[in-house]
């Protein structure tokens, strides 16, 4: 049983132009009441306030490339938490062209911010640990797209071992965590319980796979292989896949594709073209090529089960 | 009779931190049906979806100063004019430094624009000429600001002379553009009725004046004397003159005071802090002061009359 949530929110499904009532790429990841946000199209300050969400409490962003949907709400947002009073330390992590955009607007608008500012390049090679805390850790994904593009897996840190429901009474409570850590149990008498009969190994970790922009690219699979949930661009239909291959996105059918090959629990679709009016015929050309198939839209929250 | 549009659209009416429902500073001025949009917060291209415009038929924008609430949705706006295959060229408005800001953007996200952009320095010389065309005069307000901020002055370009209602019967019609255009009219027996008699003078221009961000400012009178409307920021209420002082921004009492002084039709207010739930309690400090004035609201529309 999880008990601490490890979910996604999409807060805009749209591509490039933004239409049709869907919002420029943003996605909020939630690990244990811990929250990340990833990329930060215009607008994203104003998506999480109609999702009820103080934006203070995050404390890293990350920023997949820099086309102006996936990153032009930064400026915004930092601004935003500036002006509300933040003093905790922010880290964004991005293609090395951000720092400078982001120095050359806070320097034009005379802007001396309030907290410490900690901008993070990223480099697109597949692997990369680019950042680690005791909830997760969050490596790169090297995309293939038109500019040097990123995703990001975010894997849970390893649970402690889990007491035996059958077996903790016998267990003194100050005696408790060290047994979580591992060790075995002494008991007064000098008699020594062995801690695999009183333990069970730590819930398997659960992980998130962004890969947002970028072509379909099977040199990922060793990359994504198993996690709980995938996110995959699904651009366009199968009937556009020479505009696909042309801008460097993907197919629905791609997405999936990549999905199944991968062996992930389940694939979550975005960045749908502003061409079609519902995502329902993107969703129609992924299920039958992998049938664990989400479609997000604007406020979704969607849950990441273990990786398989 | 003004039976041509001279008006402007509020898109956006918030200080620097979004909230209540405002969003920051943009607004569409129409000129005859030429579409001159002046500010460019983020969000912009949202809100001139969510006003049913077709954003391919401005021409030309005007930023006044570089804090993000006045500019930031300027690249977005930019780029979905791009994608959707816009060729005529787009002029720009706006600080130095707005040029750099563009470039690095542009660069960065490999854009290689459809259309010629055109980004000119405006710098804060209050009766500078920036731009004219047939329908416009543009000048250059001097704002008082924590950094270089200009408003502007938008002044229709005067008509022609009317004919005369009661005459026009008499002038044949191949005869009136020349008659209008201020000639005498030669009858078939060579005698001679002079144009004074079959015309009136041309209708007062109208005048729309800008000042977003800045302290109240004396030396602006002369620079908006008698125009129609004068848009005047009103961030805060009289009790909080000190932190007006402070960030050089105007109570709504000090709008009204230059709106007075300066004897201008009408006083726009615009700019409230999120502080301020309802904008009344701005309107009900400048009225007893300067009692033609309004208050600015998402996607309201606000006539500009003659010049006094």
């Amino acid at each position: 049983m999880y008990h601490s949530p490890f979910s996604i929110t999409t807060l805009g499904t749209g591509a490039a132009l933004p239409a049709r009532g869907r919002f420029p790429t943003s996605q909020l990841l939630n690990v244990h009441g811990n929250h990340y946000l990833i990329d930060c199209g215009e607008g994203t300050q104003e998506r999480l306030r109609a999702a009820g969400f103080n934006f203070q409490r995050i404390g890293h962003i990350f920023i997949s490339h820099l086309h102006g949907d996936h990153y032009l709400g930064l400026l915004g947002l930092i601004s935003s938490m500036h002006l509300m009073g933040r003093q905790v330390p922010l880290h964004i992590y991005g293609p090395p062209e951000l720092k400078p955009i982001i120095d050359i607007q806070l320097r034009a608008s005379g802007t001396w911010l309030r907290y410490p500012l900690h901008v993070h390049s990223t480099e697109p090679v597949s692997g990369a640990v680019i950042h680690q805390d005791t909830h997760v850790t969050v490596t790169v994904l090297a995309l293939r797209h038109r500019i040097p593009c990123t995703g990001f897996v975010f894997q849970e840190q390893s649970g402690a071992r889990r007491l035996r429901a059958d077996r903790v009474q016998e267990i003194p409570p100050f005696k408790r965590a060290s047994v979580k850590a591992g060790e075995d149990l002494v008991l007064p008498d000098g008699s020594v319980v062995t801690n695999a009969t009183l333990t069970e190994d730590p819930l398997a970790p659960r992980s998130y796979a962004y890969c947002s922009d970028t072509a379909y690219e099977p040199a990922l699979i060793p990359f994504v292989s198993g996690v709980g949930l995938l996110y995959h661009e699904a651009t366009f239909t199968t009937a556009m896949a020479d505009r696909a291959k042309e801008t460097l996105h993907s197919t629905a059918a791609q997405a999936a594709q990549l999905a199944k090959e991968a062996a992930v629990g389940q694939l979550l679709l975005g960045h749908f073209s502003s061409r079609y009016k519902s995502a329902d015929v993107l969703l129609n050309e992924a299920l039958p090529i992998f049938p664990r198939t989400l479609l997000s839209y604007e406020g979704g929250v969607f849950p990441v089960g273990p990786s398989c």
